[in-house]
């Protein structure tokens, strides 16, 4: 498997997502976000609804509440078999062509099989929260109530499953700020990067 | 204050401060490494030897170890002592006019102060410890666990003095990692970010 890939992870209103679609698009190569997650719902018989809004859910860590957990089909607790099945999916688009993987922890789970550009989509919390307000619409909870319950899921998950800290520098190829450096110069440096990656010799 | 700075936080072996040399030169402003030891050392009466060796140690935390320990000019711990100093000459720094600024912190000296491009470079284990046996020889030591004693040491100065995590790309608008990028393309893109920081509008 040699396609490149670029994975971006990223902070719950960073833009993250618009980030990794003009980077695709500058590329000429297929953006996988929404198309996973349909993906992921087709396969595993849940709606993308739960997906989204559960899908991130860290399983219980003790015995005694995993024991009362929901359980999917073959006795795996509903997020271990969600996790399988991205799992899965995710390496089969890698090995289908070039592309760009946004969330749902592609960088961890490619992290051995192909050249990966692994990126990182972050801002401050007063620069997403207008974000998250002008793009999805208010809700009854305050944005920066949204934002942090949705920080802390995110670490939660991706450290369950990756065994990793969400956000660490180290595990990532680039980390940009989108709110300093703009969303479409976010994109255009990624783009200017996977030409070259992985730096030769 | 308006002068625009840019301050490298780098892991040891990374080339962070050739990434801040090179990135200097090619903005034809100083990069302040070396000569910020030095003026550290001439403020303080330390050697820069010691600065070096010992500036990055954390202060004792226990009131028992921190009653025993040295103690500079005014009662202050050597390490406040020499943190007292390094902030009020990095904060001089950043008076005189736009400039690169490795280590030491400055991020955090100067969050509030001047526009400040806060890059942080990193590496892989492997590419770090070749690349520390080329630039500083051999010694009795092992290079990984240098640059694990190293690590840690950084880490835990940075979440004494700071109170956020070294390394947390969340800290910083641009983080790289050096071994996959290169340093002079780290440079470059650096160089390309600060002439349109912080984006408008």
């Amino acid at each position: 498997m040699n396609n490149k890939i670029i994975t971006i992870s990223r902070q719950f209103g960073s833009g993250g997502r618009t980030v990794g679609r003009q980077a695709a698009q500058a590329l000429g190569i297929p953006c996988y976000d929404q198309e996973l997650l349909e993906k992921i719902a087709e396969e595993s018989g849940f709606s993308k609804e739960f997906i989204r809004d559960r899908g991130e859910h860290t399983p219980h860590s003790s015995w005694l509440a995993n024991a009362f957990s929901d359980r999917g089909p073959h006795g795996l607790s509903t997020q271990d078999y969600l996790w399988t099945i991205q799992s899965q999916l995710i390496l089969e688009l890698a090995e289908k062509g070039p592309c760009v993987i946004v969330g749902r922890c592609a960088d961890y789970i490619l992290r051995d099989k192909t050249p990966c550009l692994r990126a990182f989509i972050h801002a401050g919390l007063d620069q997403r929260a207008d974000r998250i307000v002008r793009v999805y619409g208010q809700t009854d909870e305050a944005p920066v109530k949204r934002l942090r319950d949705k920080d802390k899921r995110r670490a939660a998950y991706y450290r369950f499953y990756t065994e990793m800290e969400w956000g660490d520098a180290r595990n990532y190829h680039i980390c940009l700020d989108s709110g300093a450096v703009g969303i479409q110069r976010c994109a255009d440096i990624i783009v200017e990067l996977y030409h070259a990656f992985p730096q030769q010799g």
